[in-house]
């Protein structure tokens, strides 16, 4: 749909524009890099200083924007989410035309929706149904009796076992894994057996999972992942893990197996959290902490650390940590004086 | 196998049976999600609770457990692991038929047993050897001169290097890439220089390797794991390490290079063991731990923390850190108590 | 080229030969595995111990090695740099033979170069160059307009968004991804947007990404690695981050959005990165480190613990908070010594 007008792109965020409104623009940048057909937005007062040097041909700005020197801008409440809005409305990305690829290896028993693209060398299972309008890209592994809901996206190379369940307009990055066993074994006598996983993943509406982010079978009923969260790079989701809705975890975080996760909440990078461990709804997790076996954190709670505990009390004591020489230093001072007092 | 009977199911794993033997058996679950025609087990006091909300057809109960109000069970000394036994014994997952699907891609010079399934779009190269009931998921690549025991899985999409051996019995999942160059460079005036990864990798028999784990080619020789170990999702081994038998490793953990793991270590998630460190037989790392480069964990010792030290140590520390606000107070009071001595 | 003698290897690493010049020379091995007919090499006084046990044909040994009992031997140097070189030149990997693979699909309107080998399953997009002489194994999926510079090496199932850049002498192994999309969203009243992600990944020259390991496209503008910069496996590089020239970076660390690394710096394994950090050139960040948010690394210092903080104040922390249990004892006896002298 590009190129456009400021005017109509104001007409696109329902913001107020000013300057040149009838300025062609060609594509979108951000504040640093954008050339003089390129729109851009200001998201808080550093960008503001930014504003300044940009080159951009329009930016989105705060309704209360001091426009000085003036400049072709448009006013909005939130600049960034209209910016987003904008976006997506202008600069679809480039969807493959629906065709199933003649390489790609359809079982006689799936079912295929309309409108579909089916990349080269995909394979789909058994009784599998794909909902209408699904992109699977090319090596994409898919198993028996699976069901991917409408519009999803499946990027290359991304692997979903037998019988699972996902809903529809979820994204699926490359390498990512859905479905293996869950690590369930018992010792017997001198070696481990292989505790069966039988169960399997349910994951809703909406859902993106980053590339090599697995989510594990349950070994009995289901590892579930509800409408609306989102899930960076390498995540590990263990068997019979159950994530709520809406939530956001960042890269490289791990849950153990049977950890239940509130709607909302919010959990860092690098997280590592033990077995049934409790994350309640709209807690929020700093990246890097260590949540322990079966801990509990509250319901809009910040933690932090390893142990993890209330922000408050971690930076404290990261505080008194770094206080520890001086305090050293007064321990000797006052034995010092005792010692004095003594011999007085 | 499935539906059998309460009787049948006792007889499987050597139990005693009370209360309904005829009763019949359609499948397996969790004690809460436990249908009227399901089995499901007591493993701890708390499940003891838990069971008398279950709606399951039948229990598996320790010897000792109190039958009250009656209900349908059958005593066995280790529920949990018959509760194992008979689900692998009645619910063997759906195995594929033997057949080298036609997209597969297989060098006139391997050699492929008896009884293997090849799925769609897999690879295999020259001289490789896939032994007997050997089942290879699509998108699967296996290099040259690669060996793979007998009765052994390869989920979709994984990959396997040149001249990698591996055992009998193996389950590598989805995503695993074994066999790809150790990360080893030589620094030479302004640049890395690529030090040779010439080794290869060695897996014995019945280990397990989860998602997107990967298990580097030693530089020169081998890297090793032992028969009977099982990594979890997304574990790193470098090139050269020495992973002994029935060792158990949680997910994210990494292993430097050239890392030895005795048998029967446990290691739990998201550790990282720096080069060269030994962790000795069945010593046990908690989660989180970081184990500095050269380091020693002692036979059968359970350690936790960065650096990793001693549990009962580690325990203390963390203690002590909690009370520092509080030994800040009793310093000033001291302090104050001092002062009015000296102005005495 | 091999076998071949000890001369000959001492003419290719400009060393000097003693002993049985003439002795032939079949492989290349470890201290402790190398055979009568292998060469290894001294890297320390811990191998120069180990090396009289040695049944290596010959060593390559530093300049003042005291040779007794004496063996052959060819002094150089820097004897582990001699052996990369010495390695590289006789062990060339086999390089595949230059041709398309009749199963892999490749657009019409790519570019393909003379000299590359493309495996089976392989899939090249619309507008993609390839340069001369790249190698591209089996399953890998590369999107549209990606550019792949010469002689680069592409491992199995590796993962390469469209519009992505990779520079020439790349090696990406088996289960990389190039290009997904960044992990941006709006929260909106009650629901996350997807933040379009519509930059891409620019990579240098002589650039080797670890198995597994993540890429991510920049939100806008390009997420970029520069030349000779080493990754390990399953590292994470988010949307807009900025990796410098020569970096190396150990397993499983993950760096979060917008974090800029200087050239030269040196990463371990674990670290995790916040929003936006600056490691500057030639800093040394120790593994399993925390660079909180915004956080910036001066040139050239090593750091360590979390938060990052200079190597030496860490490791005064850590001795300060060893001695803690010391501390409160000498707390108590001020406390009973002040105790005495005010009821003196």
């Amino acid at each position: 749909m590009l190129p456009t007008t400021v005017a109509r792109i104001a007409e696109l965020c329902n913001g107020k524009a000013e300057g040149d409104t009838g300025r062609t623009i060609t594509g979108f940048n951000a504040l640093e890099e954008a050339n003089e057909s390129e729109l851009s937005f200001i998201s808080n007062r550093k960008s503001a200083l930014a504003a300044e040097k940009s080159r951009a041909a329009c930016l989105l700005v705060p309704v209360n924007h001091e426009n000085a020197p003036p400049r072709t801008v448009i006013r909005v409440p939130e600049p960034r989410t209209a910016f987003a809005q904008v976006v997506t409305s202008l600069h679809a990305p480039a969807k493959p035309s629906a065709q199933i690829h003649p390489s790609a290896v359809i079982a006689i028993s799936a079912d295929i929706a309309a409108n579909c693209y089916i990349g080269p060398n995909v394979s789909i299972g058994e009784r599998s149904k794909i909902g209408a309008g699904c992109i699977i890209h090319a090596g994409s592994v898919i198993g028996d009796d699976v069901t991917l809901g409408e519009n999803s996206i499946v990027y290359g190379n991304a692997s979903i076992y037998d019988r699972v369940r996902i809903g529809a307009r979820a994204v699926l990055h490359s390498g990512s894994v859905i479905g293996a066993d869950g690590f369930g074994f018992v010792f017997n006598r001198d070696h481990y057996e292989k505790f069966p996983q039988i169960g399997t993943v349910v994951i809703g509406d909406d859902v993106e999972l980053g590339a090599n982010t697995c989510v594990d079978r349950a070994a009995l009923g289901s590892t579930r992942i509800g409408n609306g969260t989102k899930l960076d790079n390498m995540v590990h989701v263990a068997h019979n893990c159950e994530i709520g809705r809406h939530v956001v975890v960042a890269a490289q975080t791990g849950f153990s197996g049977g950890v239940v996760v509130g709607d909302y909440a919010v959990v860092g990078g690098q997280v590592g959290v033990g077995d049934k461990a409790k994350i309640e709804a709209k807690a929020v997790v700093g990246s890097g902490a260590g949540i322990l076996t079966s801990k509990i954190v509250r319901a809009g709670e910040p933690v932090w650390g390893t142990p993890a505990r209330p922000l408050r009390e971690h930076l404290q004591q990261l505080a008194s940590v770094a206080r520890l020489p001086q305090l050293m230093e007064q321990i000797k001072e006052l034995s010092r004086r005792v010692d004095a007092l003594s011999n007085h």
